[in-house]
């Protein structure tokens, strides 16, 4: 199977991506000529901070940072192809909203703002915390998160899309075309509330009982790549799941045969609902002309969707870090991204990305903070 | 060449080092397993908590930093092995005093203290900036560095310990034995005095044009590699500096032929200055039951040496980054220790290692902060 473009007609229109900005990258780059340093010392610093200049048109740029965690639920998940039951997706998003989720942590310890979204997920919502559905998702802007729905130790209340949890994608279709659509569209909208809030980066996080298996689906159906290099034992399913796992991917694979071949197509197919969000929001994040790093391989085969729709919008994703997860790394290599960080992390929740957003940080702090050879009068090369 | 003890008359009397806190460890172990995360899913981040609660004794254990950087020149600078001039030594001390040096910045970003120590730089310091020299060097704690010279753009002065720039390793021993053992025990009294001021975790840094050379001179005495797979272009010395520099290790190691076979005799024929405050503050870590995080190639040299001395200070030390500069790597393997950060960074001044403070920093808010399944109410593996 390879990449493909989508049937017209199953397309959106074409967005536009916005394009780096060359201007601020030279002017970032010639920045960190001067900066009082050998040159290139600080290695993979001095080129986030020179993506970032591109990203946000600023040659002194800033990482103003909210992450998005979209939850949903699996028809899959009854091949039984994860460790855990699917009641623990609900009770996660529960979790996030408590601020005591690693993902919560990791991102008020990075100054990011966390956002966290209800795109089909299982069961009811706990009366005490129920989330009011976001007026006008269909092409208007969400509210702002940051702003109708947090308090002091998190956010109250998850933003919620209406989705129900996808269908079984080794049997049927995982979404329906206007689920796709819907989510596809509340991912796009919450790029354009965050670049209206001044963020400058998005982080795309994800939690979903299951979701690894959609992801290797995804994973094979835009890299061509066969099921058994790219199905990895997720949050740790035994030596027996992970063959089923493997036998439901190929056998996903087989259903939907030539279905697969446009990015959509494939979202609808065996996608989900988290992850049709996430699509959007990277669209969204090349539409407004923010940064968008990825997590592991669900929250980048998300951006991968989104990149084979559009790819212009390919300069404007950053891998945060390398999950262990073998169907990750096809598509890092698929996407060109190299990782930031290696850390063995394998948690989703977009907690990968959000722990890179310290070190892209550090970054934007060297290279605004630093003196020139010039201005601190030190000698160059001898 | 291999790594052998010093003759006894050479070395100071075995240290005390504390161990690492089993107890404290075990429970941050029993601690992570509990976390509302799949067992291991947060990788190097867990490990990371689990060490540091080893390191401080805490089951919940918190980073409070501090980054010495010690500077020194070197004889060795008139064999031309650098690209840059003698005088960037004492000017770049001046630039991390302002606030606007790379390690300066990533030090505030971080949340760690700064602490400049001159160990044998050339030239005059400025008068406006001259800096008292610390009294009782010689066994007694120097002064609080962070209440004795600290402004808020930064430090006002870099504390002096007196020594002269090292002669030239490829001529003559580099240090006296009288200049190792005040260096050392400077580097020690500046654990000391972190440990007494509540520092749980030491980054090594320095400054020092040419430094690149004792270092894989040392690189070479330790590991018993040859000069050819351990000279790098260090700051970005040219094809001909780097063989000119590669001749220059393998002068040097002739030279010094079974001198180098002791730890101290090594650091005193072709270490320096800062390198020996480095292995000061490492023991002194060791002595203190704090935490050390190397930096490239020079810090990593002077834990290697007190590693050697002690060989219980090893679970005390942490790789913070991976140089490229191929000594690093061959240091980093003889001490066994895998690197947080690979992001060929190769500046020095302590940057890597700083970097990687953010790491630790995330590694700790997780294990404190994340709810665990019980108190969450959400139930574990299916």
């Amino acid at each position: 199977m390879e990449a493909g473009r989508e049937p017209l007609a199953h397309r959106p229109p074409s967005l536009a991506i916005a394009p780096l900005d060359e201007a601020a990258r030279r002017a970032a780059r010639e920045r960190q000529a001067q900066l009082v340093k050998p040159a290139g010392a600080l290695g993979r610093l001095e080129e986030l901070a020179i993506w970032l200049a591109g990203v946000t048109g600023s040659a002194r740029p800033s990482v103003r940072a909210r992450v998005v965690v979209a939850a949903a639920d699996h028809g899959v998940a009854e091949e039984r192809v994860s460790a855990f039951p699917q009641a623990v997706t609900r009770q996660m998003l529960a979790v996030f909203l408590t601020g005591r989720g690693a993902v919560s942590v990791l991102a008020r310890e990075t100054g990011a703002e966390l956002v966290v979204v209800d795109a089909g997920v299982l069961g009811e919502e706990p009366e005490e915390s129920a989330g009011a559905r976001p007026p006008g998702l269909a092409g208007a802007s969400p509210p702002s998160p940051a702003t109708s729905a947090q308090s002091d130790c998190g956010l109250l209340a998850p933003m919620r899309l209406g989705l129900s949890p996808s269908r079984n994608l080794a049997r049927e279709a995982a979404l329906t075309a206007e689920e796709v659509a819907l989510a596809v569209d509340a991912g796009r909208s919450l790029a354009a509330q965050a670049a209206a809030d001044g963020i400058t980066i998005l982080v795309g996080g994800e939690m979903g009982i299951a979701n690894t298996t959609p992801a290797a689906c995804l994973a094979a159906a835009l890299t061509g790549r066969p099921a058994a290099e790219l199905v990895g034992p997720g949050t740790g399913v035994d030596a027996a799941g992970l063959e089923r796992k493997r036998e439901v991917v190929e056998r996903a694979l087989a259903l939907h045969g030539d279905g697969l071949r446009g990015p959509l197509g494939a979202l609808r197919r065996v996608g989900g609902g988290e992850l049709a969000v996430l699509c959007g929001l990277a669209l969204g994040a090349g539409e407004h002309g923010l940064g968008f790093v990825c997590d592991g391989v669900i929250a980048t085969a998300g951006a991968a969707v989104a990149a084979a729709l559009e790819p212009a919008l390919l300069p404007r994703l950053l891998a945060g870090h390398r999950s262990p997860e073998p169907a990750h790394d096809a598509l890092l290599g698929h996407l060109g991204l190299e990782p930031v960080l290696d850390l063995g992390m394998r948690l989703g929740e977009g907690s990968g990305a959000t722990a890179a957003l310290a070190i892209l940080r550090l970054a934007a702090a060297a290279h605004d903070g630093m003196a020139t050879f010039a201005d601190a009068g030190v000698v160059g090369r001898g």
